[in-house]
């Protein structure tokens, strides 16, 4: 097995792009990837994706953007896993490469969800879930995230107010990422006053719907130093799921899929939480930054919402989360956000992230959840020597 | 790079399948697979599939199928390319077990057509052309074949009636395939006098709309023969693409990205196509078959109608296609059928394709193909001594 290295990234605004389609909006990550990594060829193209087809009335989107990107006859396809499609797509790329069957793979992930061809996207995103068994009975993904928190808080006695610094520090975060959705500071009164969406879930619990696109250029290690001047090896690709329904899950709370995923991460690289120095996890809600701090090793069960609290995911904290703003206000265009994700590792990893640089990072992480935590992807990157 | 070999096939009943959903047929086929390999732990599961979005309102489906085969925290996705997204699966979990990063990988294509959430079939299928340039236009993949069809009738000189004996050969081998949807005999009368539903393209031109699941096991070759008696190897692994519109592509009956798949897949195994014992193509249209033949070196530019009226494409002749009835009569459930082109390989080089069986066959090769041909997807296939 060869192993694999990140050699160039590229992103463009996630925001709500209505002048442009999703071909355009993923060229711009794409080119700006392959600008980035100074390659022209590449062997194999895979797209992160989730609801192009509901959205944007288009499928088969790997041979679109093989074709816009003047890459043909390039090996293409797409690969979807709900909110994790990004992850799932790096994936593909780090085991086409890592087999030896393609030496150079451009992975992009992008998502439309500003404009829908009928239905809404609210109803898009849900099919993540169990159309039979939980969209039947009306439930979105807002109301399966109510649920968790509500439980989680009756479970370990917090309030809603706990949660607050996870959407303040992302908020932070993305004032200084020009990439970010929104670039406006959130405190806790406008935390605690916001809307009620689907109680407990308020507003600013919620990450928003918006357009966006993302990319990275793989290459194997051995060829890597020769081809970039900074290229980020990627220690660990693991993949796990858990029952896709929240009710058929013995422990909701447990985020099973999350404690395999990272379990076998730690393992491929040889590591415990204590050697991360950063953390880009999955905040499509707060709940969903608690439980994935606990199930990755950084918490115990129930004490996610403390790290928050003691300020332990600021960029100077012990274990730095969203650090470019994260789900919440860099945004989450869903089959993207496991991208943009890595994108950002990438750039803390080079020491490139300006006034968003977490000090000393050598070793960082990213977590993509698909669903309500049926799939979850965790990648852990590393600056080469 | 390990070489991989298939250890187990299942397949559901190809057909109209109203009283099951989308993962009950998926399961009969996952199900029988890891029967037939002996098997009950695998490493990861990869889900061919096109529409499930837009047809049964469920993504994520590989989270519900490794959740309903009781395989969590397996890793699980789903891989798009059209209706070449069966073949596209296969082809994630050749690198997967080639990496070494998965040693039993299952790949499940799936696809239910026949009952459809909102909108239709067959615009939900037109998905795989390009929605902006031309699906706006009101063009279906049924009118995009018909203009191929008349382009090469009026450059070649053929008539739509030397087109006859692709469907003749298709149903006359789904007669002894019990998997197949139709069992119906159709003759040079029939084929003459059936409906037009595109000028040229008649109804029997066509495949059918409707439901289905197929499914192998991978393995890398190393073990294979320890797991099974019988494995069949990968020789070859290649995709391609080429512009997504018709009207983008210089010479749109070049089938250009067959041409680049299958010159790779050639190259990788080391072999001419003179060497190939049978072809399971992809007659979603009868002007597919010709086109492909020609794209593949079985013919010259314009003469692969000739192999259908000379009989060479039966089971004794010199190129049999479609052995098992094809897309035209086993039937078409889109990002299934990548993968019933596979398993029908494996039961020809296995010996076991009963009154179907190609004598001696040794050397098979399948080719599935997404949208009017932008993505196209060869393997070559072995029986190991």
């Amino acid at each position: 097995m060869r192993d694999v290295a990140i050699i160039g990234i590229g992103q463009a605004p996630v925001g709500e792009h209505w002048g442009i389609g999703i071909r355009e909006m993923a060229l711009e990550a794409a080119l700006e990837a392959l600008r980035d990594a100074n390659v022209e060829h590449i062997d194999a193209l895979y797209v992160g994706n989730m609801v192009s087809g509901e959205v944007t009335g288009q499928e088969h989107l790997g041979a679109l953007l093989a074709d816009a990107l003047a890459l043909n006859p390039v090996e293409a396809m797409k690969v979807e896993a709900a909110c994790a499609s990004g992850a799932a797509a790096v994936r593909v790329g780090a085991m086409a490469v890592a087999s030896g069957m393609v030496d150079l793979a451009l992975v992009v992930g992008v998502e439309k969800m500003t404009e829908t061809l009928g239905g809404d996207t609210t109803s898009a995103l849900a099919m993540a879930a169990d159309a039979e068994y939980e969209v039947s009975q009306g439930v979105s993904f807002v109301a399966l995230n109510a649920l968790l928190m509500q439980r989680y808080m009756y479970e370990y006695g917090w309030q809603r107010r706990d949660f607050a610094n996870f959407v303040i520090n992302a908020h932070k975060n993305a004032l200084t990422n020009p990439m970010a959705m929104f670039h406006q500071r959130v405190d806790a009164d406008r935390y605690a006053t916001c809307a009620t969406i689907s109680d407990p879930v308020g507003l600013l619990d919620a990450s928003p719907v918006c357009d966006g696109a993302a990319a990275v250029i793989l290459a194997p290690v051995q060829y890597a130093r020769t081809l970039s001047p900074a290229p980020i090896r990627i220690r660990a690709s693991a993949a796990a799921t858990a029952p896709i329904a929240v009710h058929d899950r013995k422990d909701p709370l447990a985020l099973q899929a999350a404690r395999d995923s990272v379990a076998k991460a730690y393992r491929q690289a040889g590591i415990t939480p204590g050697d991360i120095d950063f953390f880009e996890l999955h905040d499509a809600f707060t709940i969903m930054s608690a439980l994935s701090l606990e199930a990755s090793g950084f918490a115990e069960r129930g004490q996610g919402v403390r790290l928050a609290l003691d300020g332990d995911i600021t960029l100077e904290g012990r274990i730095p989360v969203t650090t470019m703003g994260g789900l919440k206000a860099r945004g989450h265009p869903v089959g993207a956000t496991g991208i943009y994700q890595i994108v950002e590792a990438v750039l803390q990893l080079r020491g490139l992230a300006g006034p968003n640089q977490v000090a000393g990072a050598r070793l960082g992480m990213t977590q993509n959840i698909g669903g309500s935590g049926a799939t979850i992807i965790t990648h852990i990157l590393e600056a080469m020597e």
